[in-house]
């Protein structure tokens, strides 16, 4: 069997602790307890706890697959109905109290750190993004309201997913996160099937 | 000219640096440092960081006024973004980076402390039932599209916004405050005076 790297451990170990107490409360002694490695190895690996704050988001970012939004086939908003659906299924998986990695990061690098800032904007911006060539195929196969635009309403979208994890994190509760789904996709955004079924 | 009293210099020191930093990385002295009081009287006016931190967002909830979106008189949405209006305006003038202390807290507090995490929890639930009692007005005054909720529509409103803050917080940017609010009122619920002028 290969040998697990040290390098791995700590990834893995992070993305565990920050998820689970944000980046501030997280220190370098947690992770590598957490690892199981000895704490002199972590600088051996990173730098600092920001650039394996970094590698972590990147691998999470990476863990989601967005291309099922660019699909070709099939109705457009049932697509975007699975791929929240899914989203909300791992955050609950994983413990609605850690919420999500990117919102936590949005909160602990809005006034800290530039580059862990920076790319994390940019994941929102990249995931919303998506959402709107969903919704602009949806728009194409006739699925949308007329007077939604597609192009802004991506990140909307995602906005109002954050915000659902976010009062899901602090209240303990997944509520939040399936009344995101089915505001947004029985009554915002109904297929034309669900449409008929009224 | 009456002294202000160290407790109250306290208070509105960790207001400053709760926002500003989070509360994790804000450390009881970076709040005595600002409040400019010695750091031994700390603990003669809080048992602790989290004593303080919930004085703080008690503060915070208090200082905005939800009466207005129970107010008897004029349209119901236009009341309704008149005070989203008001709040991304006192976001936007302490400064986007700072965020939201109630979004900010919802991230800090899921897995750590479970006095200031309920408070928070039950802040978010109150501010939402009073969009959806001031969107309940909307839909007797036949201001409502027929297919929304307005119980089930307040909670996504306030999630909608708290993840634009979250969005404004990690980019440095207001559009995203600007888009909740043009995307929301414009888009999902014009007025009948916007309607027509489409």
């Amino acid at each position: 069997m290969p040998q697990r790297s040290a390098r791995e451990d700590l990834v893995e170990a992070g993305s565990r602790v920050f998820l689970s107490k944000g980046f501030h409360a997280a220190s370098v002694n947690d992770i590598v307890a957490n690892a199981g490695v000895p704490k002199g190895s972590f600088y051996n690996h990173f730098e600092s706890k920001d650039a394996l704050a970094l590698e972590v988001v990147k691998r999470y970012v990476a863990s989601y697959d967005l291309s099922p939004l660019r699909a070709e086939e099939g109705s457009p908003l049932a697509r975007l109905r699975a791929s929240f659906a899914s989203t909300v299924e791992r955050t609950v998986a994983r413990g609605v109290e850690n919420g999500c990695l990117l919102g936590t990061f949005s909160s602990d690098f809005g006034t800290y750190g530039d580059e862990v800032r920076e790319y994390v904007a940019t994941a929102l911006a990249h995931w919303g993004k998506a959402v709107a060539d969903c919704l602009v195929a949806a728009k194409k196969a006739g699925e949308l309201p007329a007077q939604i635009d597609p192009r802004t309403f991506g990140a909307y979208l995602v906005d109002a997913y954050e915000g659902a994890v976010a009062r899901a994190k602090v209240s303990h509760r997944r509520e939040p996160l399936d009344a995101f789904l089915a505001t947004t996709f029985d009554v915002l955004l109904p297929t034309k099937a669900e449409k008929r079924r009224r």
